[in-house]
């Protein structure tokens, strides 16, 4: 395996650091606390949590584990914009979500080989992969790192104001 | 060198892709609009950007790339809070700051081949390092790059409450 294992092994590291410290901020909060907006006329606690919950649900199919758990959230948290929608789930529902859409990516993870990280993702076809090797899964595990922490530094905003 | 180009050249791609990123975010702001703050009472952009700066800034020698340009930035943006300085660097000397601090950066990134990246990061001792050889220089690059993300998740919103 050489250095492989090395690299992905901090990859992981640090997703897994953005992912406790979300499962920390996000999970204290109340069912009012959710509802608070980052800044004023901003997204809201609740939106963000969904979002990224989402936003990691399409990583399973990306990341070739599995089927989505929740496409449904697409339509709350993603196409549209905060506070567009007249019916988006809950916070129990998005607290369901966000568990057990990080759980199976979790276990997914783990069943996966070093060598797995450098395949091709699945949004990109097997003759635009030949083109571009660094469309792989290992570029899907970074950015969506980087999203996270993106997101994370947003909501750390909305929980302050409450102190 | 294996695979190892391939890990280090997509952490390489996410850190660049996050620095045009806040060259772009920053880069455009006025005189007047690096003062906002992101949210009410919150920090300024230009806050933002020189702590950026410092941390972008203590890379340098962590990857044994050389000495500090602006260690004095550290009184102004990271070890003391927005506002609490009488006297902090002006929106024009961030603004070549961030400039030098990144062509460095990037000067020295160019120069180290795939094995540096899994030395040890300066600031460990070799003792240290010894028991956990995860704390090396590609760490550093995956922890600053989120950093980075985090922080412009926040420089957004004080961007778009200008429209």
């Amino acid at each position: 395996m050489g250095t492989d294992g090395a690299y992905i092994a901090l990859g992981l590291k640090v997703w897994k650091a953005q992912i406790e410290r979300a499962d920390k901020l996000f999970g204290s909060l109340s069912s009012e606390e959710v509802q608070r907006e980052i800044a004023p006329g901003r997204n809201r606690l609740l939106y963000l949590w969904g979002h990224l919950t989402a936003i990691h649900d399409a990583m399973l199919p990306l990341l070739g584990l599995g089927e989505r758990l929740h496409p449904e959230f697409d339509a709350a948290f993603v196409s549209n914009p905060d506070k567009s929608q007249a019916a988006t789930p809950s916070h129990e529902q998005v607290r369901q979500a966000w568990s057990a859409v990080n759980s199976d990516l979790q276990k997914g993870i783990e069943g996966m080989s070093w060598s797995d990280w450098l395949l091709r993702h699945t949004a990109v076809s097997e003759e635009d992969f030949a083109k571009d090797t660094s469309r792989n899964r290992f570029a899907i595990l970074l950015s969506r790192t980087n999203h996270l922490s993106y997101h994370l530094g947003q909501a750390v905003l909305g929980l302050k104001g409450s102190v």
